[in-house]
């Protein structure tokens, strides 16, 4: 095995997960309890119910951050995920389809645990998105796992919010952020879920003042985050407290703020929406590539918005086309 | 567990596979050495080396006559399926998505040996499909796993061609179709792919004239089986040798032929070809749901090129809309 030490974008840390994902009704969401557009962590005997109530699937590789670098990789980034599957068949899947993305994955499978985690999609016809996470393998997500040498190799660390859903996958954070610093790397962050900002308010506020450098956040994350109910609020918040937030408001578009700019950015048109899965991974991909690639901050903007349009045309939360080639009118500028 | 003793309309024998689809350009199946369009059977190795050479996939369940039963029963028909997975993931993956389309599928998976098969499906920007098919545990599956009690209660029993590739499928054909016969139900033969009539022509020609009521073929498969060029030609040999054949021919339609009738069928309109896996294994759903219905030749004909259709506008071999919904208009008539 050929071992590289060239400098990377990106390198992630996050949730290994093989999405299952089917249409259902609106009727079905309410049945089986479940909360419209939010994620939920469950457990073995949640799993078998939710996948048994569920119709014919459909297994695509998911996982927020890597889902992320999968978009870096798409358009032409260099990006590594860090993450954990088992040695199982959906764990092969996991490792096949990061690294045929052009995403470098050097964690080993864990072998005799739980099996490789996955969550359970319920896509309903507004093409919103319930998901239904079984952590498995990737609960035990740790500081062993993260290789610090790849880290440093990274412009930029790039965290989920679900990892604090996990004390273990909170140090590995920790550490990796020190790691990240130190190397003079920048830190990026996204809250992830506003039921997980609900879940770990005070600490995600401390970390955004303290140890964040890149925030990324939709607008429900955002004004849960600061107890406030009009984005503009959360945005006078969130301004003094990070060098770059990046601000997602679906069809309304973006806002990407610092302390000395702001862009407001719209959304890029879709011909058919169908699955709203990965689109705010793809657009902190989108954004991350400009800002590891020298683009003023607008432009990192419209390229997120690009490349969140083109992940919920289709099913499933990676892109499909090349988004190298989509965004080639945008940086011909 | 309930048992249900009530009539099924169609009982069907397969390979239980799940697919990895991924899109690829020409260059990359002419660089593979694959056939364009065909079916092969690869070894463990293979499997593998094309895996690793394929970019990031989808996986679905499919498997010929699985995807002929799942359409039976998107139409409202009674089916159950009879195959062979392992006690992994992928084997949990095929049984889920069978029963949620509705199918009988009572098989316990076996333990111990090799794995769930997969079929590694390569479609080019022409929506053709190449299939690599790794059987794995399907390649054990052998007179023990049927169930002739299932089997006497169906009207039809539909047979892959794809099963005489294993010694041991074959003989539990050849149990089944007796099942079958004895208990007055018809037996149902698909030709599967014109590779697999090279490798059993005679066989198949024997089997034709002696043992299949309703016969399923593509123009490559039934000029091969005939050694024939001219689709006519085949049609003059068929035409005395099974009670009903019908014969597709992509976007020329199909002909259905008795002895005494023929009906010629269009192709149902396209908006988007997208995969044509799956197509001929819909048109026998369609067909064979009007057959055990009571419907004239013609209309079974019709049910066949429409639920064609609607599974080559998507990617995967099973239907996703509600075949039932879309064949309203032509029932009604």
């Amino acid at each position: 095995m050929s071992v590289s030490y060239s400098r990377l974008d990106v390198v992630g840390i996050g949730n290994a997960l093989v999405d299952v994902l089917s249409y259902e009704t609106y009727e079905l969401v309410a049945e089986l309890g479940l909360t419209p557009g939010a994620m939920t962590l469950i457990d073995t005997a949640r799993a078998e119910e939710l996948y048994a109530a569920m119709g014919p699937g459909v297994e695509i590789s998911g996982g927020s951050a890597a889902n992320t670098l999968a978009g870096v990789a798409s358009l032409g980034g260099r990006a590594a995920f860090v993450g954990r599957v088992a040695d199982d068949q959906l764990g092969v899947v996991f490792g096949h389809d990061i690294r045929a993305a052009g995403v470098e994955f050097t964690n080993k499978p864990a072998s005799g645990g739980d099996p490789s985690g996955r969550c359970l999609i319920i896509v309903t016809p507004d093409a919103q998105r319930t998901m239904n996470t079984y952590l498995g393998a990737s609960a035990q997500l740790g500081p062993a796992d993260v290789d610090h040498e790849l880290v440093a190799r990274a412009q930029v660390l790039y965290l989920e919010g679900y990892l604090w859903d996990e004390p273990a996958a909170k140090d590995a954070y920790r550490l990796a952020a020190r790691t990240a610093h130190d190397a003079g790397n920048r830190v990026a962050f996204t809250l992830s879920d506003s039921f997980c900002v609900e879940r770990h308010r005070e600490e995600f506020v401390h970390l955004i003042e303290h140890e964040v450098d890149v925030l990324f956040a939709n607008e429900a994350e955002i004004t849960s985050l600061y107890e406030v109910t009009d984005f503009d609020d959360a945005l006078q918040h969130v301004k003094n407290h990070c060098e770059i937030a990046a601000l997602t408001r679906s069809e309304k578009g973006a806002v990407v703020v610092t302390r000395d700019e702001v862009h407001v950015i719209d959304a890029h048109p879709v011909a058919t929406l169908v699955d709203t899965t990965g689109a705010g991974d793809l657009f902190a991909a989108g954004f991350l590539f400009g800002l590891t690639h020298g683009y003023p901050l607008g432009t990192a903007g419209q390229l997120g918005a690009l490349a969140a349009a083109e992940v919920i045309s289709h099913i499933g939360a990676r892109p499909e086309a090349s988004l190298a080639e989509l965004a080639r009118p945008l940086l011909r500028g």
